[in-house]
């Protein structure tokens, strides 16, 4: 889920202050609200060393009352927890009914530093995962909020960061040889901060990635997710024991990939011709190592109407044996598909090892479509993140080569897209007055896609923005991206 | 959970067929409620070979509408399965909604059979937990009730019945070298059984032990299980998204194990005393050996009023240093232990490695008197089996000797006591008002009872039933098992 971060997001200290002022007076109001509803909040704060998490703390407790609130600094287990079960010190370190607990570093630390540090067998860590999920299961079924944050920035900005403090003679203690140690494995932690990342975001306790490159937008976003998660925390307590579906309390989107895609990418169509040939002959091929090496490949197509889906869908197969490769489309469900669990219609599709299925829109639909218009409740569609993690995950341990593509346009460029398909004729069944519809929510839509982006890519099935305003690009970009993974998929088999 | 599971169970013809026909009336009438509510219906036996799952779903079957269910036999998968991840063959058959699916044996061949004969490596059925859970969460979240039976029969009654059946000429080909070579297994498969049966009982989808020895009496369980379970999955349908905390449906409890304890056992004083002498001798030095063995020890008391665990905690503590041990009394939880997840309060008072802590009265009062006074919601309750599970796993994880006990007495025997504590001034202070009250819930407390101790009894955490109404046996015998389980994991640690 790190990939799609954009690390260069920040905000100038005349954004910040204007930001910030209002939600430290939400804040210190949802603190006396938690108080009077006796709803426990639990705020984890994990990340990078010299990420900021200790400056984002001070600044978050500035604004509370300070007897509702405790800061727990997570640092090796003394003597004394060694002697307990490793959760002891977390349990007997919990908030109250309507306080808030801070932790620095926290018991996630057992799948990250002490996994890395090699002071926990590789039997802990991964027992680790189901003890932690069981923890917060049980703690947000007893009405707690749980809010957790991974503070993310590069290895680059890291190492500026422990230089400068070296250099400050009032700081330099800071920085240890194990952090230098820590830092030359950044690649490591990384790694197990991308699996921490997906195997504990659960529905009601899911991980919020904030870019600390900027410490001003990095306060502003953890204000802003713990103000969301407290409401709903609150909502639910005022509605105990009924209504699950709690209709969800969004804090603003400040870290939309779509915003920072570079729709003026485009291709000449001679250069296009030449590498669309280039890449079907290439992908002929590997269709046929597929087969041999028994490699399944899944390969969903999402994205705008009149995004070109179709169009870069053709280019793929025309090149292709058909035995090798199906493409399945997907619309509203069927009568008889609604009979079943929404993730029921896929499973039937997936394809053989060896094998080649295109998902023509997909299990998304739950996150997108479904979401939008209400087809689904918010219960619903919020679990459904994690459940297509589950999927994908279990796909991907199977050996599935994973492709996912969002097609982007600029709402502009699809309403030239639409008139031209109304204008001409053999174009304009393709154009509905549902198309006209989605596209005056589309807003919502690109909320829902952000949301999507960032909940649901992963090491084992990224997603793929494709900047389509240019058709050459995006089929060009397409293929290759296909190309690229089956080819390390095929290297990694063999 | 298995070790108290009584075998000899059973049923006469006669009181099999009062039992059988109006519960064959209600399933065919639920198959229809379950249509008309679109709720799907999964069914799952597994068991061992030979227990009679077949004949027992075929007696389920036939008083079903055979337009509304479908059995599925699973064994290996076949090619086509192979070619897919492996839950694949589960989703394609999953029932659509308002429909039943049997499956006679199922997913958790990967953590039975499968992991018994190696076909999957020990990376796949340890991940196939994780799968398995989240299959069933994504279903059961889904609106699907998920009912699943353990056929239980004891070696010794799996070989007789291969033996019966291989002299049946007509038989004879249903029983392979393969059943007869993990019949020899049968004690790695029994493990791999409290495993499962530990790990994947959760409070939606528990798993119900199934007695088989006799089968009628299996049927009969069978029948009003699913009864049970449908009724339940109905109600949640009727108050879709609207209060989870359901009131349960019970199925009549047909495997008390406390119905089958002796409470005629006792001891004479003079061989109490020498047995007592020489218990308490040895818990001295076995004291002294947790020490330096850094070995925690959790020593668990629950029991009737007036059972006698005061009396029994005094003689366990009489002989011990004190340095080593610690007794925690539990009532009803303070108004600052209230402010916490109910566990919270004994995750405090957890023993040091090294040490002892005897609980008097426990988290057990969950599912005992909060369950019985309504001091709970019934979603409370019934997720706690679970949570306590989980609680105890992890103590065992972090290699904590557990022991618990039930001092049962008998409803008459407590009459007694009570009346003497009444009559004797200076046991008057013991006998209180709510004692009485209790004692009219006599019944509801019984159930409540049961069920923990079938479904909180684990292979590392056991209940031990104590028959109380010989307060010199009881004693004996709650020191004899503390010694022994101590000696077994001292013996195991070094």
């Amino acid at each position: 889920m790190l990939e799609t971060v954009d690390l260069s997001l920040k905000l100038s200290k005349q954004e910040y202050r204007e930001a910030f002022e209002p939600l430290s007076i939400r804040l210190a109001e949802l603190q006396r609200e938690a108080r009077a509803a006796g709803v426990p909040v639990i705020v984890v704060f994990e990340g990078w060393q010299a990420s900021g998490k200790g400056t984002c703390i001070n600044r978050l407790t500035n604004v509370l009352d300070a007897r509702g609130f405790k800061v727990h600094y997570t640092i090796e287990p003394n003597e004394e927890e060694r002697l307990r079960p490793w959760m002891w010190r977390f349990w007997t370190k919990l908030p109250p009914r309507g306080a808030i607990a801070i932790f620095d570093h926290s018991w996630y630390r057992r799948v990250l530093l002490e996994r890395l540090d090699g002071t926990v067998s590789e039997d802990e860590w991964r027992r680790a995962y189901d003890e932690i999920l069981q923890f917060e299961r049980q703690l947000i079924q007893d009405g707690a909020v749980i809010v957790k944050f991974w503070m993310h920035i590069s290895k680059k900005e890291q190492k500026r960061r422990f230089k400068r403090l070296e250099k400050d003679p009032a700081l330099e203690w800071r920085i240890t040889k194990t952090d230098w140690r820590r830092h030359n494995r950044y690649d490591d932690l990384l790694a197990a901060v991308e699996e921490m990342l997906q195997r504990t975001s659960t529905a009601q306790a899911p991980w919020t990635v904030v870019e600390a490159t900027n410490k001003r937008f990095a306060r502003v976003k953890v204000a802003e997710t713990i103000i969301a998660a407290c409401e709903q925390g609150l909502q639910r307590a005022a509605i105990q024991n009924e209504a699950p579906a709690v209709e969800p309390v969004e804090p603003p989107d400040r870290s939309n990939p779509l915003s920072r895609v570079d729709l003026s990418l485009h291709l000449e169509r001679d250069e296009y011709q030449q590498q669309l040939n280039e890449l079907q002959d290439r992908l002929f091929h590997l269709e046929h190592e597929i087969y041999t090496a028994r490699v399944p490949v899944v390969i969903v197509y999402e994205g705008w109407d009149a995004a070109g889906k179709g169009g870069s869908i053709r280019r793929l197969t025309r090149g292709l044996d058909p035995r090798g490769y199906e493409v399945v489309p997907y619309g509203a469900p069927t009568a008889e598909e609604k009979q079943y669990h929404y993730l029921w219609r896929f499973w039937r599709n997936l394809p053989k090892a060896g094998h080649i299925t295109i998902f023509d829109r997909s299990w998304y639909g739950r996150v997108m479509v479904e979401r939008v218009e209400g087809f689904c409740s918010a219960a619903e569609w919020q679990r459904a993140y994690q459940e297509i993690n589950e999927f994908e995950a279990q796909l991907a341990a199977f050996g599935t080569v994973i492709v996912k593509f969002w097609l982007h346009i600029s709402k502009d460029e699809q309403l030239r897209r639409f008139e031209e398909r109304q204008a001409v004729e053999y174009k304009r069944w393709k154009i509905t007055d549902e198309d006209w519809r989605n596209r005056e929510k589309w807003d919502q839509y690109e909320r829902a896609v952000s949301d999507m982006i960032q909940r649901t890519s992963t090491v084992y099935a990224p997603w793929t923005i494709v900047e389509g305003n240019c058709k050459l690009y995006a089929r060009v970009k397409a293929l290759r991206t296909i190309a690229d993974a089956v080819e390390a998929a095929l290297k990694h088999a063999s």
